[in-house]
């Protein structure tokens, strides 16, 4: 039996397994027929994604409409989105308060999500983040405009959200009651991203999926068109031909999903 | 030595290795003699190389001329370059279509690949990629350059494909079709690289190993540039008698080649 | 299970596990109910974490005021913050010397921390980085100032030192005796960060993860401010009554340091 | 015997020493008073290291001085950097040719550190990389200036070398022969970097580490002074008070490279 460095792995994979099947319990009560279940776990994966893919940080959040009760939804407690699991993902009702009489700490801009929710009856997914490619075109006052061939779902400006317009009371800069998440959502309007001044942005999708690969591809965007107005203040933007075909193809979200989570380290 | 409950998996993992390893099979059907085995070997090699480096995404994708029917190339079915495997490689004919019967679903884009091995002879691999290096090239309206020694491959302007340009039917930036496929070749030329404005880059050479390191080159002359520029308009390009003496030496591409490929992940 | 001369460093190594497991030793001498141990865990995490981050390099350095004695302080030894373990770190006097009399070779710059506990009775944690975000503020007079909602502790303009005006006998940047000491202090006032031209910056916090959080959001601010103003040099910053709403409420350090300590490398 | 995850790595460790024991051969010839042997290893050290660090990239070397005969030195033979171990270093004569008939094929620039050594007696580590940092400044023809502190061993301006001005035949960018290498090497003159337009830079040193650790603190300046010269093109830099100080210091190379060194992954 010749033992060489090849074998290790193979050792290891099968004591890991050994392992695994011996540990008592861990008994994960999956319900495969189960719509919603299936969608919280995207909505963990996509929190490890974005997380992996440095666009969400230590905040931000990815929630889903429930599809069996589609005036609730799935968001993670306040956490950070690397270290969701299962355990961490809350029912919120549509008072934007927890089904679950003892729920854990919620995130206080969990009004983005509600309040997107109630406006937009398409949309199945909200994603907010701190993306630091985005950043800069809220504070610099730059439109954010479609400029790569996969970031085709965004409209030929996107909007900007400034907090401080909608903020009556001058509490901050973050969303956190009904008034700040209505105000988001109507500057939100149909579009599927609205970029927020100071603070990241907030996209939306038919899926999880959907609004995932959309927050990368409006990441990529941005950076792309930044590095472009450094060459040049005039650049060439897709047109209104080139967004009419994207807006009239389904975004095929399978493939990058796939990639994205295949990048991610091993145990998430 | 004791032996319990808990080290039985341990001595289960150890026999089951000596049962893998005494087993005869694992027989992979290699046939080392055959040409184009090497060429699909170097396809999802360099498929793995140019996403770790951060070029390909969740698209773009590597292909070789068949050296046994050089009517003939392969490339990967569609998919995330990252995952390609000998079993994703597909087999096309110079109608643009698969060979097999029941090939898997094929990247929309194949007509990149399919229309230059037509119309250069020359070329033995195609690669197309998303670069985020030189997409700001494009969208700016700046000549790429060879800037950089191991770029001297580069001619003294690079071509750039405006697809706006050639696609009558006003259907998006996807070079999806024949014609389109057509005009990318046209605008090519005798080039090894053109880039596409919003798109990317495509890239030529005369073994997968050489368009692999001009597609990283090019990479790299590109962030090379676009930073001297960030400090100056006005900066030294490679002259006539540089790049002729690129132009003369065959560029060693074995040498990053093996350095990329050092860099993989283990079980790349 | 064919048992061979290659098998037996296995059974050997099994049977070393089983020694090492039946040893009653690895005893730590924790003292839970230490304040200044809790204190020094967190100089050796918060050491390990702006090192993963990229913020310290091989220089910079995390301190804790001593909770027992609060004249002393505590931070590690001249050595990289990456390699900091619990033997590396010093206690040190209101004379900025050790107490200990076989104490290690310190850090020049102890001065930094020193002078500042001297000064600033509030402060309970300095870190001192060469954060290469921040340097480029300091470089070209450009004041760096509060962009992004989480670096609302930033006063509107972030003091910056010139060791040039405070170092009388002119010997080079660094701060390495009391007055330059002093000299900072003094530019730091009652500020959370002091920007040190050509050298990084200097943070204090009411804890080492308050003062940790802030360093990495100072960073983070200062890299969304420079490509903020490479789009426009008009750029919008908070106002008065935002960063007012964050003067009032604590600053939530728990969520972004728990997500930065599981970023760290096994090992850590 | 409790079995866990935390028992499995300890397993692993032992299993490879125990494998590594059981290994016949791979003795290594070690002469621990050889002082060759010393700068040799850290040859190998500084060639991972410098790869490790985004500076060196396929190409590029770094060679020593030999202690027990100064008009010889070593280098790797013609291969990746990051790849380098014992069996791949050469030593080579004042002719720029290898002392063993039978030696490897060697880098054709190898006259870069030739003449360099036969230039400057108190040179006895030289470095060439094609560092992406410094090759804007030459392009850019923009002066490399010192402004973060520890780059105070670079002089005002660090001086550029156009190889076009050198090369009287007109043969590309690369320094392949005595001639180009004495070029190089009046351009460097008494300092200890020169920058290479198009190519990178040279770097000198009284060891290995303290080549290595300036060539890793001129990449960081450059970085600095570039994102500075984005905000203003008007910077400030080190005066000459502050270079006398670190130029009548000896600079601390052993802390960056330990800490570099750390960095490194297992098995370099």
């Amino acid at each position: 039996m010749p033992i060489s460095e090849k074998t290790l792995p193979i050792c290891i994979s099968l004591f890991a397994v050994a392992m695994a099947l011996a540990a008592p319990g861990h008994a994960q009560v999956s319900s495969p027929n189960d719509p919603d279940e299936a969608r919280i776990e995207d909505i963990i994966t996509a929190s490890h994604i974005l997380t992996n893919e440095g666009i969400l940080d230590s905040f931000g959040h990815v929630s889903a409409r429930s599809a069996k009760n589609p005036e609730h939804f799935y968001m993670p407690r306040a956490m950070p989105p690397t270290l969701v699991s299962r355990a961490d993902i809350v029912e919120i009702g549509p008072d934007c308060k927890p089904i679950a009489a003892d729920a854990p700490r919620l995130n206080g801009e969990r009004y983005i999500h509600c309040r997107i929710y109630k406006a937009r009856g398409d949309v199945q997914s909200v994603i907010h983040t701190h993306d630091l490619a985005v950043i800069p075109f809220g504070l610099a006052g730059i439109s954010l405009k479609p400029v790569v061939a996969q970031a085709g779902f965004l409209p030929p400006e996107t909007p900007l959200f400034e907090v401080r317009d909608a903020n009556k009371d001058k509490r901050g800069m973050l969303v956190i009651n009904a008034d700040l998440g209505d105000a988001l959502a109507k500057t939100l309007g149909s579009n599927p991203v609205v970029l927020m001044r100071g603070h990241g942005d907030t996209v939306v999708g038919r899926s999880v999926r959907e609004a995932t690969v959309r927050t990368i591809y409006t990441h990529i965007d941005a950076q792309a068109q930044s590095a472009a107005l450094a060459l040049n203040p005039h650049i060439t933007v897709m047109d209104a031909a080139e967004l009419a075909f994207n807006a009239t193809e389904n975004f095929d979200a399978d493939r990058p999903w796939q990639n994205y989570k295949s990048r991610l380290p091993a145990g998430h």
